[in-house]
């Protein structure tokens, strides 16, 4: 087992290895002197390790379970009604723990609820998805959806611990897998070269183990340096300006979010190249890697539909539009452009 | 005027005096370098001053407003959805900004809206009421209620500035502005005894600016020394514990949360009189002055349902009861029971 600290205030570690959930109990129990423990899963994650983790905990504890449909649509205003309805009943204090248990979904929407319950309950992660294990478990951003967009609603609130138990990568479907690979090629490509080739070597258990390491460490780093997002985070958006919008058009529906950052990364990288900002080749290194892990590398998408739908996102402040640009395969660097800036640059 | 620094990570400024409203555009410019506003107001407040908040603003910053239905049932999940929503249609990035103009209502809705919305819009306070001034304004507690029960849900999310215009005070009923003159009172007990004699003569203008001012500074104070209510922050709950118990009885219909903190107030300093921990003669004086200021000063509840309800109350971390006790007027300390403990307390 791996373990990382996450250097925030307060900080918090992150356990990465095998066998953990059957372990949750012991892993979290120096978190404080809690009396209910309340597990937040979806009804696909909850046949596969709910009972596990329930089980972990030993009898001085009280332990709950509330169980929401898998899928994006779950992560909205509703569900949270339900989350707090739920801890109430369970007269959840704030001493006591959430846990969420399961992919992005469960992590944000609990994250959210866990944040505001009482004005801030502990909560800790256990991710299941490759792309929660990597990306969103940790960072403490939490969100919702709203009618006029993904993510527009949340808060920063960090939590207490981060369980990736890598045994549960073995059960995802290849799709979820590839979608967790786009961010880790995200990873490689802004921070870290040798990342980059050893991601060919995901499906060895033990790289695997290594790479989701060295992804965390590398988030850790980030994160610790700018919490709120506000400066160095922002070259944890690679790929996602446009892939964003590629997302967007197809309405969330035709390419999964691992997806649609691996089309950002190589639609951003190709301009950045042709503007004469990154070495010559990279967008074909970037290219072959994300096909080598089935993930799509372009799609129908026009100019004017990127820019239309890009100069819409929160991040865009003062209509400045941000991008993260690569130097080269494991290099980046923020590149602020005007709204007419940024339609030159996509119309070169 | 006035001007109080609220020492938090960041500090903001209180400012305190007549015919600021009209000002507002000048006094939040140095906020930053915003496009949009947004007011949120309801409908009482809407018809005083609404105008004139949105023509303090030039025209180089594009104003909007919403108005929620006065009155506590709009501190719910549905009214919050319609706040994103409309901040969504208006556009609203991180860097626009949200004007909470009203009582506590409006406050703490529009404080949690702000600090959920794109995980964070600055805001500014311009509370209308007495207690909203002297409260709920200052010190980042946002709330709504769910069914469960009161302000269950909410965030610590400091504003950036508040305008507390004491002209606004004229307008109110009898009712209303008693209810503030509890909380006043409160202070007073637990901090300040000079403070304690001034409030009989609150009806005087200037006396009222320099009581507002004196509780604000109070409440900085201790804010500043514990943002997160963990600790010394308990002490502004010096008869809310027993006040909230009276209000939940009648279903916070019969008694206003001025009304309830006073007869709490009363209530718990006759108690710890009797077990000796009060100096003599205290619980006369504060049952005076409430009713000097129109307030009630006791109400028919037995000690078993003064027990149960404050035993389910989200701030009896690890189950003790943490009452604030006076050693006399303007001194107070933290008493920790046990269930049973406070049980025998009750029952003396």
């Amino acid at each position: 087992m791996h373990t990382l600290t996450i250097q925030t205030k307060p900080a918090y570690p992150v356990y990465i290895g095998s066998d953990l959930i059957r372990n949750t109990g012991s892993l979290v129990q120096n978190l404080g002197d809690f009396e209910r423990v309340c597990v937040v899963t979806d009804d696909n994650v909850e046949k596969l390790y709910l009972q596990t983790v329930l089980d972990s905990f030993g009898e001085k504890v009280q332990t709950a379970s509330i169980v929401i449909p898998h899928g994006e649509q779950s992560k909205c205003l509703a569900s949270l009604g339900k989350l707090y309805d739920f801890f109430s009943e369970q007269k959840m204090t704030r001493s006591d723990l959430i846990i969420a248990l399961g992919g992005g979904v469960v992590g944000d929407l609990t994250g959210f609820a866990a944040s505001s319950f009482l004005r801030g309950v502990k909560y800790v992660q256990i991710p299941t998805t490759l792309l929660a294990q990597v990306d969103s478990s940790v960072g403490g951003k939490t969100a919702i959806d709203i009618p006029a967009g993904k993510n527009l609603v949340g808060s920063f609130y960090q939590p207490s611990a981060v369980l990736c138990d890598i045994d549960t990568l073995s059960t995802l479907s290849d799709t979820i897998f590839s979608d967790g690979c786009a961010e880790i090629i995200k990873y490689a490509c802004i921070y870290d070269a040798s990342l980059f080739d050893l991601i060919y070597q995901i499906h060895d258990r033990d790289i695997l183990e290594k790479i989701i390491t060295r992804c965390l460490e590398i988030k850790a780093e980030v994160v610790a340096e700018d919490e709120k997002d506000t400066g160095l985070r922002m070259i944890l958006n690679f790929g996602h300006t446009l892939g964003h919008a590629v997302e967007k058009k197809y309405h969330f529906s035709t390419y999964t979010h691992g997806q649609g950052v691996a089309i950002g990364m190589v639609k951003i990288t190709k301009l950045s190249e042709k503007a004469g900002l990154t070495a010559p080749g990279t967008v074909k290194k970037i290219a072959e890697l994300c096909q080598a892990m089935k993930l799509p590398i372009d799609c129908e998408i026009s100019n004017e539909e990127l820019f239309d739908i890009c100069c819409l996102d929160k991040k865009n402040l003062h209509h400045m539009i941000h991008l993260i640009l690569l130097k080269e395969i494991g290099s980046c660097f923020i590149h602020k452009l005007s709204r007419e800036e940024f339609s030159d640059f996509l119309n070169q």
